[in-house]
């Protein structure tokens, strides 16, 4: 019977509706009539309504008023909302308030009287994309906001179709702001003839609640404005920018302000010219300060011969607390590194509390298997913000220290790197977009758990219709098993227990361990890194290491210093430690390093059968496109597996234990396959 | 305690002694005096004597008596012998009997009186090299007999050492015969300046028994001989060949024969000129006479458009018997297509029974992985060997039907297609040395089973000087296991249930069900051998298919042609049988190919482990060689189980069992990467 019933499903499916994503996770649509009351006109109320109309699932012939109304409970554009009725302070507040009631009624959740604020005040995407068209880090096809050389500045009714089912589907997860270019900034980007482009994308943008964002170029007052110095301290330089940012505001009136990346891999800043990050930061808040505009002003620094790069943010950034604007956000990267599979907190959080801090996450999956695996990164998001820093005491936990919970920030904020291409998907991968939709999620409410999140994603992405108890069953349930396992076991077959940046160079996409060719600086090759030798593996941070644990606050730094108590989540982050190292398994740590990289493959393996399962279940195009790169995602777990275990090994010298699968690639081979000669 | 053990171990294996297996089986070093006593003086007797004093293990001081004796209990070149003495017929009889007592020393049996005929008489080994050095599915390197164009018939002293080396190996394990050219043979074979260079060869052979054998060109008269024909029964024909065996053994006189190809896979023969094989045969046998020269007549013969391939020989060959010389003897691969992991046994076998019939088995490893996959062949020629035909009643096995036991044969032979080449170890793999082993001692008694020559070529082959009770327990035992099981997980993983010929084109190593270009004959092509439809798969080779099963004997013939008694091994080879045909294990049959696909995964990753836990035991030279070929065999079956399965998934449009490990590779992309296009 059971046979039976399987091959019935394999056959139905490939005639269950085939589709490519392009919809994401707004597929609702109307099962009733819905009498909209609203006495304001605007644009944002005429896309509140069109949506309610069109996704109105609730009781039909019902009646919902939209009102504006100011109330002290609601802050910015949060909302509060009944079966019958949206308030809000701003017109945006009730259009976030249409997209959650809309939710509520496709997830079938009942509709009590309820206010929902936001955790920060600037939820924003970051897209790192070049003015060429690439997007760096991207993954998902071209830049949806620029062309290549032959398209130029032109703007097609296509391009702002585009523009504005991206603008529509950021509103309704709560997005209200973009960068559109790249922290390693053009200054092409500040020309006339440019920024009139980004008047037509901010004019399609800002009926969505979206603000416009620019990354700008340190010094692009030489590089466009013929000044010879960029100096920050120099009136000509200050006149440049002043006089920059009145044009962008004449044609942007809401334009949001800038994105920095200074003195940081090669790109220009404010220490070129002998000044301090807040010298810099503070001429252009000066500049933006009569226009509402802010700088967020990038802390991901580190020096070339820096002894340990992890240190080096709080080193630089910690002396210059209290000396930014107050309309500077100091844009924080979750850890110390650089968007590592799994990273401790950046010990900036918390620890600059006379500064407006912003973590800066990454969607788009650099470092977590691009647009191939599938890999849900709500949990690894959500691990950061729960991180307790203890430093204003117990519950001083990320997300507290930066959402204005805490400290008395001027403005609280949180970037997402963006994963969003022009590809018919967005984002490469089916399941890449439940990152864009957690991220904004997240940005709303920093206390959402990522098991509700994805639970909300499935119904909206997958769910067609009125489904089944079996879809519950046999989808949803083992779907979102999949997700909430899949960060961990990303973790597991790439760098588990703390290893970190043993990728492949440039591309950052399979394991490179061995990579270190002496022409290339040390913090860019993964042997400063890892620092295997014949005692053990790890970086040693602790007190008579590199002492990164002392920009922890206690007790953390402690427990951190110590390697009895140090989790063991990020043991060869802290430590240097013996291969033999009894585990809390009671497993050597080279035993213990072997058994997590087997995991790490047979969970994959796994998540590529409870996937086989579910086809009977959803249409047959996303499927087979997750089938697809579900194998691949095998495939390089293998490569992961088998180069990590041989290269490691052979400091080891200990064998893999006999009931793990053995490797079927030498060790050479990877080597020369699946490593790119320079960074 | 488990875990240090396991480290000693492993930093013990490197300094182990290494080496690049080129002493084969012939490792055994004298432990003591012996005395020798032989009152006659040869070439080979002092052979005899020299291996007696280089590897002597029994009592030092012992003295043994070699003593050339008629007896009517010992046949052929057989011997008698007891601890004191070696008694045979020949010289070449004491020979064997001293290789058999030295091997019994090593393997540490007791030596008690006892005679040992050779199962055939004509014990050959079968080199299909090519004069320019190459080897027609040689996995091993160049020729040891034939250099490319630049040293021509050159010999050189290397050549010679190779030569006497490789003499000695044969002796060794009873083969005295070697065809030294392929079977699509060159007309410049018969040159006179080429048959000096088999003079040469045929010397340094000769002391260790080692008859000479030729493979010819059917058409060498019109070819190499100026006639305008090579019809057989043509006196200038029949001349020229009589002249040019005059030439023959007068350089060579105790030249074996000839080896025919004809009229097969576009060779010529009698066909050619309306004779039949036994015209062509009956010419040259005639010719060879008079030197006590033998044909040996391949039945490997298939028409283009025949409607089943596997009948083919059967139907040509039958109608001939008894009509061939009695110094013909019919050479009969051991399954009617051609060499496949597994086939039923030729019904030319026992069918044939006023012909003198030899079995061809192939050594090298054509279909079965090259010199990459571990497969141990003894259990796959025992397969055949054993086969009941009941041609003559119970009792007619293949082996009995060839030997001489049933038939009263003028000769009996048996041949195996070598797998020796120049590189150090002979035979590409290590493991592959044994497959040569085991062809020798099977033809010496078609009674020993897989497992004895086995265990005796592991201990001759790994065992250093006197091993621990460990080395039994943790290296001889488990080696041997992966030795006995190998080719019936090969048969898994590449061609379970009775599929035949899905091989990838030309090379026969990966899978290639997938390919049938128009425009190549259709029984080159895998469509053609599994037949896979939406309802089945298989080749319906009942009595009311192809009736291939009436080329049998009953009652095999019934039970064959029934589904319901036909084992399920041969399943595929004799019925189209409908994917959801319920199977002895209960499963459609669907279910139990991909379970075949998946064990024989799971059987190669046992291996794998089974291999690196004997490292300690063992060399480290080989060690890795052999473990690097098991990781490639372990990517390859990966190869096979997705390509299959994938490809067979179109026609049973059925799931893989969800508990089975999935498919990491697409279709598409293992027919892209890994099918020839042309044959």
């Amino acid at each position: 019977m059971r046979i039976c019933l399987s091959i019935i499903l394999f056959f139905m499916a490939p005639y269950l509706r085939a589709e490519n994503g392009h919809e994401l996770w707004l597929r609702a649509k109307n099962t009733g009539e819905v009498t909209i009351v609203c006495s304001k006109e605007s644009p944002t109320l005429t896309i509140a309504k069109q949506e309610l109309t069109q996704g109105w699932q609730g009781k039909s012939g019902a009646k919902i008023v939209l009102n504006i109304k100011k109330d002290k409970a609601i802050k910015g554009d949060g909302f509060k909302f009944t079966e019958n009725e949206i308030q809000a302070n701003t017109e945006l507040g009730i259009l976030y308030g249409v997209y959650e009631l809309l939710r509520r009624q496709q997830l079938k959740q009942a509709v009590k009287e309820e206010i929902s604020n936001p955790s920060y005040e600037l939820r924003v995407l970051n897209h790192w994309d070049n003015m060429d068209g690439t997007i760096e880090r991207g993954y998902a096809g071209a830049s949806i906001f620029w062309h290549d050389e032959d398209k130029g500045y032109a703007v097609t009714d296509k391009d702002k179709s585009i523009w504005r089912e991206y603008a529509r589907a950021n509103a309704s997860i709560g997005i209200n702001g973009a960068v559109l270019n790249n922290v390693n900034a053009s200054q092409l980007m500040l020309t006339t003839e440019c920024l009139k482009k980004v008047k037509a994308i901010a004019e399609v943008l800002r009926p969505y609640g979206i603000k416009t964002y620019l990354s700008v170029k340190f010094s692009s007052p030489s590089l466009i404005g013929g000044l010879k110095t960029a100096d920050p301290l120099d009136p000509a330089v200050i006149g440049w920018w002043k006089n920059k940012i009145k044009e962008i505001y004449s044609l942007i009136p809401d334009f949001g302000g800038f994105l920095v990346k200074a003195n940081s891999e090669g790109q220009p800043g404010p220490q070129d010219f002998g000044r301090t990050h807040a010298d810099g930061a503070n001429m252009m808040a000066d500049a933006l300060k009569p226009y509402g505009g802010i700088v967020m002003w990038r802390a991901f620094v580190y020096e070339a011969n820096s002894k340990d790069r992890a240190c080096q943010a709080y080193k630089e950034f910690m002396p210059l607390d209290g000396k930014f604007r107050d309309n500077i956000i100091v844009q924080v990267k979750n850890g110390p590194i650089d968007f590592q599979p799994r990273e401790p907190f950046n010990p900036l959080f918390g620890a600059m509390k006379k500064t407006s801090v912003m973590p800066e996450l990454q969607i788009t999956q650099e470092y977590l298997g691009h647009s191939i695996h599938l890999v849900y990164l709500a949990p690894m998001w959500e691990e950061c913000l729960n991180s307790e820093t203890y430093q204003e005491g117990i519950g001083s936990t990320v997300a507290r220290t930066t959402d204005g919970s805490i400290f008395p920030q001027k403005h609280t904020a949180i970037a997402g790197v963006a994963n969003i291409g022009i590809d018919a998907n967005w984002c490469g991968h089916h399941f890449a977009q439940s990152n864009w939709y957690a991220f904004g999620r997240l940005a709303w409410n920093n206390q959402l758990t990522s098991e509700k999140i994805a639970d909300e994603w499935i119904k909206q992405t997958f769910a067609n219709g009125e489904p089944s108890n079996d879809w519950y069953v046999n989808f949803l349930a083992p779907v979102k098993q999949i997700m909430l396992k899949s960060r961990e076991v990303a973790v597991d077959y790439m760098m588990p227990l703390g290893f970190h940046h043993i990728f492949a160079p440039s591309d950052h996409y399979g394991p490179g361990p061995w990579w270190g060719p002496q022409d290339v600086r040390k913090d860019w090759t993964p042997p400063y890194y890892h620092k295997a030798d014949t005692f053990g593996v790890g970086f040693d941070r602790t007190i008579s290491g590199s002492d990164a644990v002392s920009q922890y606050s206690e007790p953390l730094r402690s427990q951190l210093n110590n390697l009895q108590t140090c989790p063991e989540t990020y043991l060869l982050w802290f430590h240097h430690v013996s291969w033999s190292h009894k585990m809390q398994s009671g497993r050597t740590l080279w035993d213990e390093i072997c058994y997590r990289y087997d995991a790490g493959q047979k969970q994959v393996r796994e998540f590529q059968k409870e996937w086989d399962k579910v086809q009977p279940y959803m249409d047959a195009e996303r499927f087979f496109a997750v089938q697809s790169k579900l194998r691949s995602q095998s495939q390089n777990v293998r490569i992961w597996k088998d180069g990590c275990l041989l290269y490691f090994q052979q400091f080891s010298k200990m064998p893999i234990p006999y009931d793990i699968e053995r490797p079927v690639y030498e060790l050479d081979y990877i080597i020369k396959n699946f490593t790119i000669d320079k960074p």
